[in-house]
């Protein structure tokens, strides 16, 4: 395939990651076939949408049978790229990155962070768990050498525009943003901003309504 | 106001605090009116969809003239609770915990983890930061004392519904799930999921479907 084509909806594509979730929960416990309802369910969507998400993927599932837990894993972590490995770098090796950086589950997935760049004079050149720390002058040549895919953004908001522009000048086309500022990329970037507030603010919103 | 009235769209609450974010930069830099596109640009959204949220909480702006930045920026605070202080708990002090804990956004808008359980008896009695780890069997007791609004889940899948079971029959009414495991809650408590894994296997979708 050629070219940046998603032609499946994003939250589709989001929902794709909570259900395969729960298919690797069912095979675990040696579930065998599951209905769109139950994955719903699970998943806080409709059985509908459920169908219409997998329509995306071809036509699965037995009228009455439901889906196959083996198949669906399978199709899923293909679509998501999840038979792959990835290199990643991350930039900043604050609280933030630390804890990505030792975060299981990425590595469990498939995402290996094979280069860590941090402009402390005092990380550079210190392990961070298997991975040296490198300067902010190494960055070039570190996403080369590295052949990285995906740069995993954990700098503060001021210096994260710069840092980036030099990641998609140097040939990188995924960015994952921890940074609390607004990225501006090209259109054939794939970028996704994770806000740490935008969830917590959406529970004292509801909890300011229930105040009497 | 009584009950659990979200009559504003989720999606629109979630925006908000994009535009908060931005209204407070262009605070800073001393711009006093925005116009829908120009917030619109910035949250990736078009200017029919930033009007439209901005319908939920009254008449603003005028036309030609734009949102005074001032004034939507007090009232998006109102709405979001945040000119509400929010007594915290936070359930497990592990590396994702820790980092929450030190995030100091969160405490910038008002959000205080005044409560810190682990069942790591080599942790309990141990200072994080301003606060002393408590161990599990405190929750019930350290909840109550603490007038705990809100809890952010940082503790792994296999124990994180029974923890929050616990912490709903104490009376919280709002959950900040950051365990890879979904809950399962009444309706009348707010809950937020937050998977660290969603973002980055929707890049590495977008990349997988690059490869030649």
């Amino acid at each position: 395939m050629n070219g940046f084509t998603n032609t499946i909806p994003d939250a589709s594509v989001r929902r794709f990651s909570l259900y395969l979730r729960y298919l690797e929960d069912f095979e675990r416990s040696g579930v065998r076939s599951v209905a769109s309802d139950r994955l719903a369910r699970r998943g806080g969507t409709t059985a509908a949408q459920v169908r219409k998400d997998l329509s995306y993927l071809g036509s699965f599932g037995k009228r009455g049978l439901g889906y196959s837990v083996e198949e669906l894993t399978r199709v899923l972590r293909s679509v998501l790229g999840l038979d792959s490995e990835w290199r990643v770098a991350l930039l900043g090796a604050g609280r933030i990155g630390t804890a990505l950086f030792r975060y299981q589950p990425f590595r469990d997935r498939g995402f290996h962070i094979t280069t860590v760049i941090d402009n402390d004079p005092c990380k550079v050149g210190t392990p961070l768990g298997d991975v040296v720390i490198r300067g902010e002058d190494e960055l070039e040549c570190a996403l080369r050498d590295d052949r990285t895919d995906l740069v995993i953004v954990a700098v503060p908001a001021g210096v994260a525009q710069s840092l980036v522009d030099r990641v998609v000048a140097a040939g990188v086309r995924a960015v994952l943003n921890y940074a609390p500022t607004q990225l501006r990329l090209p259109d054939d970037v794939a970028l996704r901003n994770v806000s740490m507030l935008v969830e917590l603010q959406s529970l004292s919103y509801s909890l300011a309504r229930r105040r009497p």
